[in-house]
C-alpha cells in the first residue's frame, strides 16, 4: 500500500510555518493537521481558537507576517471603538479576525462541532489540507503561578508570560475525545509520517498528547514519528518556551525537549548548532537549518522532515 | 416650580435629528429621550438596538451623515471577511459599530439591563442627555405581509420594505414595563413638554405608545404633548412611512398622522406646505420648516417645538 498520508501535530506560529511548508511540497489534501485547542477561550462572549486560526490564516496565505497572529491587511476600528466604550481591550481583535470569531461562535451556539465549522472555514478560504481541532470537546490549559492558577490567555496575553510557572494542567483533557479525523489519520495504515511541529511542547503539543489514547496510538502506529525542535541553541525561536523551561527546572535546550518526548519519537530534527548535544539522544537526530524565515526555508525544512521520516520508516 | 424637563419619544434617524437639536438648545441633562426598541433584534449572536444606536451616535456626533445609520469614519473589514467565510451578510455591520453590539451583548448576558448599558455607553461617549430604551423588557415589532408575518429587520433590511404590509404588532409590548426613568420623566411635575419626534408613527412611535400605561400617562400629564409630522406634502421624509400608510389604507399626509395620534396631542407641528390641510385638526397646528438638513435646521425646529409647547401649556 502507498503510504502517502501525513499527520502533523501543531500549535500556532512555529507549527503553522512548518505545516505550510508541508502543504506546499506534498499533495495538500493528504495532509491532516491536528491543532491544539488548549489555548481556546471565551472573550467578550466570543469563542476564540488562536492556534486553529493561525493555522487557517497561514495556510490560506492571509496571515500577518509581522505579528505572527491575526490577519494580513487588518484594520483596528473595532478595538478603538471598544476602548472608547470602556470594554476590555487587553486582547487584540482585528476587524477581519472578528468575522472568524463571530461566525464560529454563532455556529457553535447553533450546535455545530468546532471541527465541522473549521472544515467549512477552510473550504471557504481555499485550504486543501485538513485542519482539525485536536478535540471537539473543551480542554483548557491552566498554569499554576506565583499568582495562583491562571487561564492560559490571562497568563499569555494579559500578563505577557510574566508570572513564574510551576505547573501546567489541561483541564478537561482526560475526558475529551480526540477529534475523529485526527484519530482516523493516526490509525490509518496509509500513514507515512507523524510530524510533531516546532511548537512549544508544554502548552501546544502536550495538550494534544494528554488526550486519551494519543500517546498509545503514537507508540502503536507503524508510521515514523518525527519531531522538530522549537529551540535553537539555548533560545526558543518564539514565545515563552525558554522562560517556561527554566521555571519548570528544565535545561533550555533542544536535547531536553527531545528527551521529554522520549520514546514517542523515531527521529528528531534539530538545528545545525544543536547537533552535537542532541546526538546523545538514543534516536536518530538530523541537523538542518531549523529557523524558518522565508517560504523556501519552510519548504526545505518540510523536505528534511519527510525524508527523515521515510529514512527511519520500518 | 420651574418646569424644565423635556421628554422626547423617538425612533431612529428623523427623531435623532430633532433630539440633537433639543440637546443643543436646552440644558441637555434635562432632556430624556425614550427610544423605540421594537426594532431590536438578534443577529449573528449579537443584540442589536438600531434606534438606540442612531440616537447615541447622533448625540455623540459620531453618526454617519451619509447613510443615516452607523458610525462616521467607519471601516468594513469585518463584513468582507464574514462574506468570505460564507456568513450572513444582509445586515451591514461596520467595524466600529460592532464594538457597541459586542459589548452590549456581553453585558446583557452578564445580567445588566439594557438601560444601564445604554447609560454607560452614553457617559463614555460624552452624551449629557439621558437616552433610555422604552423598556428593558423584550418587545419585537412584527409585520403581517403577503409573505406572512415577518420580523422587523427581515422586512426592513433584508427585504427592503418590498412586501406589502397589512398589519403590525408589537410582540411583548402588553407585558413590557416602561423603563423606570422614562415613566418617571413622564410623571414628573417639572415636565415642560413631551415631544413626539418626526419618526415613523407605525414602527417607531406606536411601539412606545403600546407599552402599558403610556397612553394614559400622556393623557394625564399636565405637560403639553407636541408631535412633529414625519411627512412633508404627501412624502415621508425618509423610510417607508408613505408606502406603509398606503398599504394600511391611510391617506399619506401629515394630517392623517396628526389624526392618528388623536387626543394624545396638545399641538402639532407640520411643514409650511401642509399648513392648510392640517389646520383642520382640532388642536393648534404650527407650520414651520420641518425638513432638517443642516444642524441649524435642527436647532430651529427644536426652538419651534419648545415654544409651541410653552404656548399651549395649561
Amino acid at each position: 500500500m502507498a503510504k502517502d498520508l501525513v499527520l502533523a501535530l501543531s500549535g500556532g506560529v512555529g507549527g503553522a510555518k512548518l505545516a505550510l511548508g508541508l502543504a506546499r511540497i506534498m499533495p495538500a489534501e493528504q495532509l491532516t493537521i491536528a491543532a491544539n485547542t488548549g489555548d481556546d477561550f471565551e472573550h467578550l462572549g466570543l469563542s476564540i481558537s488562536p492556534d486553529l486560526d493561525t493555522l487557517m490564516y497561514t495556510l490560506a496565505g492571509v496571515d500577518n507576517p509581522e505579528t505572527g497572529w491575526g490577519r494580513r491587511d487588518e484594520s483596528w476600528t473595532f478595538m478603538a471603538a471598544l476602548s472608547a466604550l470602556g470594554g476590555e481591550n487587553w486582547f487584540q481583535l482585528g476587524d477581519g479576525d472578528l468575522a472568524t470569531h463571530i461566525e464560529r461562535t454563532r455556529r457553535l451556539r447553533s450546535g455545530e462541532a468546532l471541527s465541522a465549522i473549521t472544515a467549512t472555514f477552510c473550504r471557504r478560504l481555499g485550504i486543501a489540507a485538513r485542519i482539525v481541532p485536536m478535540s471537539d470537546d473543551r480542554v483548557r490549559t491552566r498554569l499554576r503561578t506565583g499568582e495562583g492558577w491562571l487561564d492560559f490567555q490571562d497568563y499569555f496575553v494579559r500578563q505577557q508570560c510574566r508570572p513564574e510557572v510551576s505547573e501546567i494542567l489541561f483541564d478537561g483533557a482526560e475526558h475529551a475525545r480526540p477529534q475523529s479525523d485526527f484519530i482516523a489519520a493516526l490509525q490509518n495504515p496509509a500513514l507515512r509520517a507523524v510530524i510533531i511541529c516546532p511548537s512549544n511542547p508544554f502548552i501546544s503539543i502536550e495538550p494534544i498528547l494528554a488526550l486519551p489514547g494519543i500517546r498509545e496510538a503514537l507508540r502503536a502506529t507503524s508510521a515514523p514519528v518525527v519531531a522538530v525542535a522549537p529551540i535553537i541553541g539555548c533560545r526558543a525561536i518564539k514565545g515563552p518556551t525558554g522562560k517556561m523551561m527554566r521555571e519548570l527546572g528544565l535545561e533550555v535546550s533542544a536535547m531536553a525537549i527531545g528527551r521529554r518526548y522520549g520514546d514517542l519519537l523515531d527521529a528528531y530534527i534539530v538545528d545545525h548548532s544543536d547537533e552535537a548535544a542532541a546526538s546523545r539522544l538514543k534516536i536518530p537526530v538530523v541537523a538542518t537549518q531549523a529557523l524558518m524565515q522565508t517560504l523556501s526555508d519552510r519548504e526545505a525544512l518540510a523536505h528534511v522532515v519527510l525524508e527523515t521520516a521515510d529514512c527511519v520508516a520500518k
